[in-house]
């Protein structure tokens, strides 16, 4: 089968890259690039020499001979590509977030200041969280020989946010009401590979930084995902991957454990015994899901944990006078963050096995 | 006059020493540690030779010569040097816990594991947070010949949690009940100079990690300072230096601006003039407080541009559908997080300039 | 087919347990720690969950079971294991030094302190660098099932300044007496898991440093691998995973470009041009190693282009007045400097394809 | 006093406002930017807000109020400028290469690509590298009110080899022909606030890479100050500040401790007493050298023992059978390799403590 890349010469693009051509479906493998096109990949990203050959193509032509279709361009290309590969069909994943917001163009706009080019596919798209949305993602996929696959890969953020918070959401141990805080620490591939100020080694390199502060656009996916107002606020911390997000849950069953807040104990037998509780609620909530990891009491995430992996660890504990949840969820920003995700959802769509390709276990570094 | 610095070897101690060794009214320096008693500090830290010459002395008799003391011992030592200091009397600045909980010794108790040795000095003591005790610790000083000056030097999280969440607190700008949900980013020269598998380089480079959730020590002296419920969060980042601590406050005055919460907006006009004028009566607060810096809008906080100064960056936003004050202040963990600050006390003691020996510009790296 | 790891909780033991989960040849993976005997290793190391299942067993027992038989044990433990494998036989793959001596025992006694312990093996083990001795690496492994194989797997730093070296030397480039200097930087990883002061995240973070000038146990490796003498000096820098050597190789034809070394001018054409003829002579050389990346004019090697990798990236270029051949050599310390090699080395004893398991292409970060 | 900064928004620029700012003879500070003239530097780099407050002058106006003036623009400005101070006279200290290479325009032609624009000053300039040249600069110095003085300051790389080798050159120690190897080590603020691929964190972080191998620019000018062929290669690593030179050098009286080359022993005692005579004769030939700190034997240069002071660590050491003598330098590329070197000439010519403004402590972090 023959996968398709476009976009290729960026970050998440070489992730994509570097997931696919170890893939055991995956018999040939195209990318294309405005930028390069008609020079080799492994020319212009020689770490590739020997591993991989691939003559960089145009888009259409890729969209042309693929089974499989991957864009990590820039937001605001997506509709005309899925157009395209609709035309065949071949099933489309797109990183960007040009599908994430389906029929709600209004929240698009707003936050992306641009519009929809891929007409009645935004309504026909899916969002693709395998573990949301795996039902819907796989019966698009069942069909994709006779009807448009149009897959909306998730933001890095909101990956690890949702995942972090969707148990609490849908068995509703959160308060009606409640905002969730979600506060956020990424690594600076994140960025992507344009070329800015705040990403020069010597301006972020010790360095730790909040930016976006109520404005970064995963801020609408993330409320949208969890139907509810998120408080969400990124951080640049000085590593290439990885995110953490710590979440702040306000519990509908608190627990209220001191009278005098301001002279607080460690957590109590009660709080502790509400946590496990609530762990093991979690843990039967993603028992079927290879890639989330609900860690068992005592251990907390780190990044560099889930480090070149599709993993999802996640944390559950109580704090705050026994009236907050709080869940800290990590990922690889490049691989569950963006593109092993994507082949995540490929693998979904064509029936292979969810971790064809995404097998590889993490390295601390 | 002659200051003293005991445990000079650890990373407070030789920030200590650095700052101390170009302070203006500082004509010697004293240096004690137990682990090195005798030897020359510049041959056991040769980054220091032919800018400082000390013999490494006792604490007792530092405190038995010295005309300012600084303890940067770890907790369980501050009582008993104290009382040696009190005895003279000689003012004692104490960079570990053991004086942050005046007469409430059973919060001590209960988070150190430890028992208070300073007798009647406790209650005596102040918290040395000038911009909170700045008239005690000057009335405290002024008496400094005749009675004993017990200064608690605060913790670094607190330092940085306090100073963003105080004129919010003090301006009755939160929720009345309202619990701060104050998220913290250390660099790692905050766990000290122990060796522990966590600090170890191919541990934690390229890594964020959270840790002690719900049970760091530095949660009590938080909401003692707050008076109220603070849900205090860690997290280590691959940086030397550096505090950032994101703090979320429930506004008492709330603006509810969307109706659909799940569909977030752009921060409204309304809310970024309510930002505005949170900012303008966080600035308005601090006039008179030269080492903070309320940052104008469209500025936010970044740890390397406090990087080696005693300054303190706080950005003031709204976020979460108008609801949320979104406080974030920056510090470096070794200056305003410990060292610097205790200079600072011992500058309102001895009635000097509050910058002498701290006028360093920060640097970006 | 069945490969065990002893020591396995070592970070080269944890890349081999990495590398060989994914190999197509390898059906069950052994691990054995004395520290951790009986426990599961991926309770002690949670980064590897859902990836492996190993309960750590002792190394007897698994030298008893495994068909091949890995070693990343510390220096001195090497020979007694050998002999157990030799007993069966078993072949033996030994990342330690123990064996890299073959019959110098003076050599081995005079820089490490240690004696041999596996007799009449050390005489009839082959030094591992596939590069330069794969023919007797094949043909001890052919003979696997009758008499022991012992492969002394080579040091990271002699990996990469052999490697860059082995051309100029076999095809008589340097000068006969030339000694050649060899400048190695390295990553922390390097330092292996022991704590220790100099790998504290604090005190090495931001900061290059020289070690063992002169001193550093590799350089009598380093020396016969080459036939001459060898002036090696380590240097650390604060990165996790990589060694980058340049080497100062003083040429047998030299050019004598000026006549004024103290007004040099850039490179002129004849010594590009010789540069060029050396280039093509070390690809030549290394036409048939897939390991061996042979940069082209204009491109030099960074550890960030072989990460994660067993290639060995090589830069050949001319300097210092046409007398100096200058070739820098990369390679994942990790990999191709440890565990990647090994697993060469076994796939070479095995028959298999040489790239098995070893497929994964190098990843920026 | 007044001093002025011409280029003061690059990072040499900052670095001298930051040292200027704390001078004890300077009284006040102006700063001239060509991209933000008219604007507070301290709106443009908000990390100095309190410390400093500049109105962004031009250089003219700049070079007509000043006493002293320092330029930190790119190559090429230099010698208008100069020539502009010349006509007052006021001092100027020039940190680009403009006025390096004082008669020789050819090789500045050769390795810059560009022409001499201070006429008769290129003569009369003199190189501002105190260790070597001081009497020169204050010969200078002293007659500045009715001569011009223009003073080149060195390069960081050559002031880190050129200290390093220095003694060795002067005292005959090295081979009378011999080429010195200098491979060197820089923090990535040594490339300027310009973006660049290169530069990009997540390019260079966990990454050490070599880079123009024979071409560097600071080759001629290392030859020149050590009057013979120099072998000059820079690495780039992830740090922000620091160099780190290693040099070899050939010895004029060889040990020849071995006969054989290929099974060396560890270093001698005829090694180490004649390494110890070196380090004695490197100690005697910086005795009054305040900068210059020759390490005891046992003690190695790390660029954090250095960090953010005019310090110049050297170690020295004999290896490669006693032929090679191998002598490591540290010093903070910001400081003692451009802003602090600076401030020390203009100490100089104007009869200052060499000291003033240069006394703070290193940091290891």
């Amino acid at each position: 089968m023959i996968a398709g890349v476009i976009g290729a010469t960026g970050y998440a693009g070489l992730e994509l890259t570097r997931i696919l051509a170890r893939h055991p479906r995956i018999t040939e493998l195209l990318a294309a690039s405005s930028s390069a096109e008609g020079e080799q990949l492994e020319h212009i990203q020689p770490h590739l020499e020997k591993t991989i050959s691939i003559k960089l193509t145009d888009a259409k032509t890729l969209i042309n001979t693929a089974d499989a279709v991957f864009s990590a361009l820039p937001n605001g290309h997506g509709g005309e590509l899925a157009k395209l590969a609709a035309s065949r069909p071949v099933p489309f994943i797109d990183l960007s977030a040009d599908f994430r917001f389906g029929t709600d163009e209004a929240t698009y706009n707003a936050w992306y200041n641009l519009s929809y080019k891929g007409g009645e596919l935004h309504a026909a798209s899916v969002y693709g969280l395998p573990e949301m949305n795996r039902k819907k993602i796989a019966e698009l996929g069942a069909a994709r020989n006779s009807a448009p696959v149009v897959i909306a890969n998730p933001g890095c953020y909101p990956t690890a946010v949702t995942l972090a918070a969707y148990p609490a959401v849908s068995l509703g141990l959160i308060e009606a009401d409640g905002i969730i805080v979600a506060d956020a620490l990424s690594g600076i591939s994140g960025a992507g590979r344009e070329l800015g100020r705040a990403y020069h080694f010597a301006e972020c390199a010790d360095s730790a930084s909040v930016y976006k502060v109520g404005t970064h656009r995963h801020t609408p996916e993330i409320c949208r995902n969890l139907s509810r107002a998120v408080v969400f606020t990124p951080h640049l911390v000085p590593m290439n991957r990885g995110i953490l997000a710590t979440l702040y849950i306000p519990l509908e069953k608190k627990l209220k454990v001191t009278s005098n807040a301001a002279a607080p104990r460690l957590p109590t037998q009660e709080m502790e015994e509400h946590a496990a509780e609530i762990r093991k609620a979690y843990t039967t909530f993603y028992k079927d899901e290879h890639f989330i990891r609900v860690l068992p009491a005592g251990l907390l995430p780190a990044t560099n944990r889930v480090r070149g992996s599709n993993y999802c660890d996640i944390a559950v504990n109580i704090a705050g006078n026994g009236e907050t949840l709080i869940v800290t969820g990590a990922i690889d920003n490049m691989v569950k963050g963006a593109a092993g995700q994507a082949v995540q959802n490929m693998n979904i769509i064509f029936g292979f096995d969810e971790t064809d390709g995404l097998a590889l276990p993490p390295g601390l570094f």
